[in-house]
């Protein structure tokens, strides 16, 4: 997978990913292919469905074309089951063809374990990895923090945290372009004495490993940005991205609930939306371009089902980066010089 | 323990607990006395530097006591190592005055480490409890929820989440007067089958105890305020209350960013101040009445660090409330029944 910058990536799109299919990945592609010529967007779905929603928007682009599939995952397919049960899904056609070299990364907005069920079995993982990791970031006052991992592997062993500070180490430097970045465990206390059972055996392993690991974060430091990467196992990642998320509902909510009192606060919220719609931006999933899937051995780009056109284009961009930036074999190098100083 | 609800509630109050001291216990103490007249509030700390605060602001009210002890526990100190080292410290001090029946209750913004073992060591626990649990409340768009454990225990047994539970469910009906409160365990997903192995362990042993076990809950649910009391160990919680404390720290921030770009940003968000204030205070520890810790043999209430001569009020009446209502009477019951059913 050696390539230079000139070349052209290939990009993979779940065209029935998502709440909204096909028509917001067909947009989100099309949009895509449009602003950039550095990239080949191939839509996997139902032909006819996906040039319905092309022609409605007289796109005829060169670098967009079409892999014709009937079959999909739906968001209430079950991950375990659904690999066996539809072979012809588009997203597996999406991964075969990355797998048969045909494409070099995929985005998809549909079912989040399905997808990192097909990407693992369908990619395999890098070498050394022993379990692939889900990303997200939040805002900071610093601009965002990853936090690796939010859901891939709940219960986690040490040397998954220490993998996944490793790759997020990577991410945030070269995809964020964060100068040797603040990698910290999330635990109980900022002392090394705190933590539980996993997280202060994988606190010795990090402090041997190749990145700048600056000891345990506390649930704080995310949003202060103290840390560039956190690092908890999947399930507290999990619960806290969801309760980060719904922070923007709560405050609207509220926002709302104000407005409702009388007929002043309702003019005086509508003055100010403008102003918290500028300032609640960076709460908002569609500026992030999905969440990567880390430890595959391919490019795979996992976004909220909810996914606007928008924020369909913002993943393929981030698609572009992680297949043009290589990241996957600087992944590997790490992985391999940490296996030399923790052995 | 019986008490009538006209009966006297003694509560001492370490003087030397938190950020401020003695000042913000002692003018706390001093405004709950003279608002109440149902508690005899008991000062437990240096007797003239009480005694000073007290002069400056002219208060001389007969149901405020003092009891002398000049050593104190500091916000460094480790947990493990000050009850033993600091036998007379005015926190000591304080829950031996409850072991001997002197008072009913203690209220302490000092070091959350030492008042949970201290009180665990001092009152021992509740018949049938394992681990004592210290919970938050966090606003929600139907009030608040209650998060079960933030800190106690940060790895947890199934068994101990069942504890949460019910103890949770007892401190949402008789405090937070919810009706038949719904207990969600955190999780990974809504479906039974979603979980850490901790977690799908204890939904087992959830569904057959004596409360109203909704299932599973993400994390969204918890401001959402689709469930009254939220369950998890003690290290997700942790993480999940510090992060959920540092949204409205993140949002002035956001807000101080916007008003420094400007004359009329900074106008604009002058303007909007009160409002905010308005909608944040939900989201401020400061209403909350401190954090039970539930499961010792007594009434143990944690404030934070920084507490106001307020929020030192607000734990006060909280602290009569639950020996008032004696809610560890209530909690070793369903305990009981908790554990014949669960047999």
């Amino acid at each position: 997978m050696t390539q230079e910058s000139s070349k052209i990536i290939r990009i993979a799109v779940d065209a029935m990913g998502g709440d909204f299919t096909p028509d917001n990945p067909v947009l989100g592609a099309a949009e895509a292919a449009a602003e950039n010529s550095n990239i080949d967007v191939i839509l996997v779905g139902p032909e006819d469905r996906i040039k319905e929603v092309l022609r409605k928007k007289n796109v005829n682009l060169s670098n967009l074309k079409i892999v014709h599939t009937d079959e999909y995952v739906t968001m209430d397919d079950l991950p375990a089951e659904v690999f066996k049960a539809k072979p012809n899904s588009s997203l597996n056609v999406a991964l075969k063809m990355q797998r048969e070299k045909e494409a070099d990364a995929l985005v998809s907005a549909g079912n989040t374990g399905a997808v990192l069920s097909h990407s693992t079995l369908r990619l395999g993982r890098i070498q050394g990895i022993g379990r692939a990791t889900i990303g997200a970031e939040l805002p900071s006052m610093n601009g965002s923090t990853l936090v690796f991992d939010v859901g891939a592997t709940v219960d986690c062993r040490p040397d998954h945290l220490v993998e996944y500070a490793i790759m997020g180490s990577i991410f945030a430097k070269y995809i964020y372009k964060k100068d040797n970045p603040k990698i910290g465990l999330l635990s109980v206390g900022e002392e090394k004495s705190k933590g539980n059972e996993v997280s202060l055996a994988a606190y010795e392993m990090l402090e041997k490993a190749p990145i700048n690991f600056v000891g345990n974060a506390e649930g704080s430091d995310i949003l202060k940005g103290t840390v560039d990467v956190a690092i908890c196992d999947g399930y507290t990642g999990n619960i806290l991205l969801k309760l980060a998320e719904s922070v923007l509902e709560l405050l609207r909510f509220k926002f709302r609930e104000y407005a409702d009192k009388g007929f002043l606060q309702k003019l005086w919220m509508g003055m100010m939306s403008g102003t918290l719609k500028g300032i609640f931006k960076k709460f908002d999933y569609e500026e992030q371009g999905g969440t990567p899937l880390l430890g595959v051995n391919g490019v795979s780009i996992i976004g909220h089902g909810k996914s606007t056109p928008y924020a369909i284009k913002k993943m393929i961009f981030r698609a572009e980066q992680v297949a043009r930036l290589e990241i996957n074999k600087k992944i590997e190098e790490a992985i391999k010089e940490n296996k030399l100083i923790n052995k």
